[in-house]
């Protein structure tokens, strides 16, 4: 459902100007919104000015004129602050306006969010994102959201212009979140259980590329076993997601397991291993590190890290 | 390289006539070869005579006149009894046949079959399979092969018959036992992963069509999960493969990464897991039936159960 054409397009503000955020505002550029912006880097928001967007010098400034808000932060402490610390949106938000949510957080985050912001009539999308930086930068992202009709409806446009799907889960906040966080647990689990198998692969002897196309024509095969493991043959760890991601996101859910009394032995598992690899020192490198974790744990040889951040 | 019609076609003994041996057999049949076989149930034996196969009374009847040996069992135990147990085949084979062995096994079992037969120059192919009854019934399995040159020549109509895709993974014996233990790890692994999502999802009060609807485009996604989750949405639990398969293979993989000096956290993890299914009473059923030990764990409601062993 595109937008037409020949309706005025709504004015963005998107906080937040990382790989994602700047590739969410580029793609809004392209549709034909006026995009103002604003991140701590000056660098980010020098980027976006020089792409066609405003910049502003707080989160306040920048959602001036906005009925859309994209708040694309890495966690739920990042998004209170831009909502609530000094210079924050929500006194300054109009009613009706929209605050799109994409951080992965906890779902009783998002209900408070959505709470907090009813006071002033503001409507909340609990809207996480998935499909990384290439897929921001060509509006091609998955959207997994719920929220009520009206905030869906106002949103649409811009959903439009920075997504290829949209899951429209349901109309209240924190279904999205949760949704997400089942895709991050399995995630999570699966790029250690990749790490795991892999090095133990080398400690048996075996070739590993060898390894690599059996297995992802096998059913021991994941989505990311199959885009995670040629970080490791390539001995090329420089972030396209980084360690310190699934320390956050299993970290969270393992709080939400915890609350709801569930055990979670496999998702608890893999959390330590990431913990592992931060707290040997590679927390800011790509998440495949983890198998330089289980290679130092155990002696198995891997392919020679050529590049690390 | 399908084999020259015109030449003659090797005589072989399928040993084991479960779903998969069966369906070897009944590949090898269309495809031309004398087929013999033997199975400790009589049903087996009299379902492979009326397809045109001869039905023998033990492995070491089966065997005379074939140079070709298909070792279709669940173990490595099996495999021994099928060699060296009154009625095995090792003494009667003829020299320069070849003993292809399908059963996942701990490497080291690989290598200690091979070098007994070699004692009276049998050929050994350590050739684990993969891809289940409906790809056994049609020729279409994956082989994950190693041995030597001679053993993977003169089984190589036999393989070309029952099989799509052959991996020749190296000349030694126990590489290709290696790349399968490191299939069922991740296998393993993914399923109990699977399992422990939904159940968590339903906890959290998901609609779980929903939520594999978008898992199976996301990056959370596995060939396991989208394998197994239909059967926990189905609440179908007749075991296509069942829990004891998982408490073996993980079992195996635990004694050799224990041996190598190797932690390997999410696979215990895993097998914790089939253990506790296999110990509530579920061993026999399908392997998604873990998603019901997570269940009872935590209160989380499934989908009814529908169908069981």
């Amino acid at each position: 459902m595109s937008s037409n054409g020949s309706e005025a397009k709504s004015g963005v503000a998107v906080i937040g100007l990382g790989s994602m955020g700047f590739g969410m505002a580029s793609s809004l550029l392209r549709h034909g919104h006026i995009v103002s912006g604003y991140d701590p880097a000056p660098a980010a928001i020098a980027k976006l000015a020089s792409a066609g967007g405003t910049s502003a010098r707080s989160p306040a400034e920048a959602v001036r004129g906005a009925s859309i808000v994209l708040c694309v932060v890495v966690n739920s402490a990042q998004t209170e602050a831009v909502l609530f610390a000094e210079n924050g949106v929500f006194p300054v938000m109009a009613p009706e306006s929209v605050f799109v949510s994409s951080a992965t957080m906890a779902p009783t985050d998002a209900r408070r969010f959505a709470a907090r912001l009813a006071e002033r009539d503001i409507l909340y999308l609990d809207a996480p994102i998935s499909g990384g930086a290439a897929k921001a930068a060509t509006g091609a992202l998955t959207v997994m959201a719920s929220g009520s009709t009206a905030a869906f409806d106002r949103a649409a446009d811009v959903l439009d212009a920075i997504s290829s799907k949209v899951y429209r889960l349901g109309s209240e906040p924190g279904i999205g979140a949760s949704v997400k966080m089942i895709n991050q647990h399995l995630a999570g689990v699966h790029i250690a259980a990749a790490c795991e198998a892999m090095a133990l692969a080398s400690k048996l002897g075996l070739d590993l590329p060898t390894v690599y196309e059996v297995i992802t024509a096998s059913a021991g095969n994941s989505w990311m076993f199959e885009n995670r493991v040629p970080h490791i043959l390539e001995g090329d760890y420089r972030p396209l997601s980084s360690v310190e991601i699934f320390v956050k996101d299993l970290g969270i859910l393992q709080d939400m397991a915890r609350a709801e009394r569930y055990p979670a032995p496999l998702a608890a598992a893999a959390l330590q291993m990431y913990l592992a690899t931060s707290g040997a020192g590679m927390g800011a490198e790509d998440d495949a590190s983890v198998a330089r974790t289980y290679a130092a744990l155990s002696g198995a040889a891997l392919p020679a890290v050529k590049s690390t951040t």
